[in-house]
């Protein structure tokens, strides 16, 4: 069975074609039992209008472009992408958009992607994950007039949540806390690098190292082994996502390094994952549905040359549990 | 700026629309000369047929349609739907498919998306994931004509892996083996549920319960504590996925169960997840990535009308880590 077209309507109504398309475009020229005939046995049999047709007529394409680049072995350890997708998805929802989701190795790919999609009228508009420290894609997009928005723009407060984290290790009596961030071209893992700069520093801490990581747990291992075979081991770690935080608590098992007793980790994002492990982690606690959400409503609003509805997601906010104590006695303070 | 149209191209080119539109629909009218220049000047600003232009002359959207119904924390927490479209996109990549993806509460919904982009000629195909016991995607979409392939079809063997995880445990000399299932509507979960059933009773095992849950940490962790606080308490548990087991490896650490030496477990999928935990989880390997590119393959083929080349994903086989070893002495062979 075929997708039905004017002409299945037409002859299972018993009028003519010419009629059936008059009917369904609304145009005058048929009568108005015919045109409540022709679009009953259009209902009838699922026909819709093609998107070809929609977009010759000029109307919107029904779907945004989120290319994303990063290798598919940290998309999937990462639960990060499929919430930041569901929030996404939610927000189209409503007006049933739909996302064309396509991989790319790197930035310059992912340009020629939305450059081919927009040209051939397929996307409305498009969202951006991870902003690099110079961005090729934004001056891109603006030249083409393709609408973009970015995740996590701007208006996420990267910084706070780092000051509010070195400030709770201080309170705890931390005096060597170190950072496993995420990969340094990326502009939220700088926002975060001057963050926890400055936070120590207002705390008088001088031997704060950060060690940059792919986000994998392979690398998060790696960078904690380092940190806790290093002459002045630090007594806490922050990481930059769950999954190195995972792999520190076992490297640090491995290493009979206790936690918290004798470590103290904390991770950002948390998911699942942060909570199911023992000790549960002490993690910075994002809203990643609402931040995808956030950004596809603003990329409608563009999209339909409408007011930006305010933002709802939550900043970011540390949570508490068990992988963070004090420090050993014999550390505190020094 | 706009996007290219065929006047823009004709203005910088100095040569009529007409000429312009014949020579880049390869029609004859046109020298070799115009044609030429006509073709450079398309290149040079980015020019590319309207997909809806595309579509009318009734050419292929380029895109697959993937709609998924799963609530939103579970698809964050599990790797296994972002590696399946990593391996989709790969599969997609050398024909510059795309893939349009959508959210749905349930297969109702799911149905209705398909519908919608199929009559929209959005889609060329779909991929359909998580068969359910009675799925009534399949009869509709083969109703309305629409290609669909499901991802780990028949071709995938999941009875064989159960087996062989039995078959390991019982010749560690364990006699009380459990195991944590997925949920009892998806094709994957019966076939595992028979065949573990049959391999119990194959070693003439009779305790052998199967707990069902949704794939989540809370649920895992509550079928485990289940299942350490009956008064058979199992030695060995078999997780249908890689959340449930870690967290199945936390509890029994809350409940002072010692893993390996008191319980041993098995994760389905194995995933960094299971990796990164200590000890590290004993797991049924399966390559989800070239199981979405098998998948997507097979779409591709039939929607071109071309033979279906072989499907490269490997069977699923048991890696045996840290979290599985003989039963205590005072059980073994009880």
């Amino acid at each position: 069975m075929k997708r039905p077209t004017i002409a299945d309507i037409a002859r299972r109504a018993g009028i003519s074609p010419s009629a059936v398309s008059y009917a369904l475009n609304g145009r005058p020229g048929v009568s108005e039992a015919t045109r409540a005939r022709a679009l009953a046995v259009a209902e009838e049999l699922g026909w819709r209008p093609s998107v070809a047709a929609r977009a010759m007529a000029g109307a919107h394409s029904g779907a945004i472009g989120l290319v994303v680049c990063r290798p598919p072995s940290i998309l999937g350890a990462e639960p990060f992408f499929m919430e930041l997708l569901s929030g996404i998805e939610a927000a189209l929802k409503p007006r049933s958009y739909a996302v064309m989701l396509q991989m790319a190795d790197d930035q310059e790919a992912e340009i020629a992607v939305y450059r081919r999609w927009w040209a051939e009228r397929r996307i409305d508009g498009a969202l951006l994950v991870e902003v690099h420290v110079s961005d090729e894609r934004i001056p891109v997009l603006s030249s083409i007039g393709l609408p973009a928005v970015v995740i996590g723009g701007p208006s996420v407060d990267e910084s706070s949540p780092v000051h509010e984290t070195v400030d709770y290790l201080h309170a705890l009596g931390h005096r060597r806390i170190a950072r496993v961030a995420g990969l340094p071209h990326l502009v939220h893992t700088r926002t975060r690098d001057e963050a926890f700069a400055l936070a120590c520093a207002r705390h008088g801490l001088e031997r704060c190292p950060t060690i940059h990581a792919d986000y994998t747990g392979e690398e998060g291992a790696r960078a904690t082994r380092r940190l806790l075979s290093s002459a002045e081991r630090p007594t806490a770690i922050i990481y930059d996502n769950d999954i190195m935080a995972v792999a520190g608590l076992s490297t640090a098992q491995e290493m009979n390094v206790r936690v918290p007793e004798e470590l103290s980790l904390v991770a950002w994002d948390d998911s699942q994952l942060a909570q199911v492990v023992r000790p549960a982690l002490t993690a910075v606690r994002r809203d990643v549905p609402a931040m995808g959400g956030d950004a596809a409503r603003e990329l409608l609003a563009r999209i339909h040359s409408e007011p930006v509805p305010p933002a709802v997601a939550e900043p970011a906010r540390l949570t508490s549990r068990g992988s963070t104590a004090p420090p050993p006695a014999e550390v505190a303070g020094g």
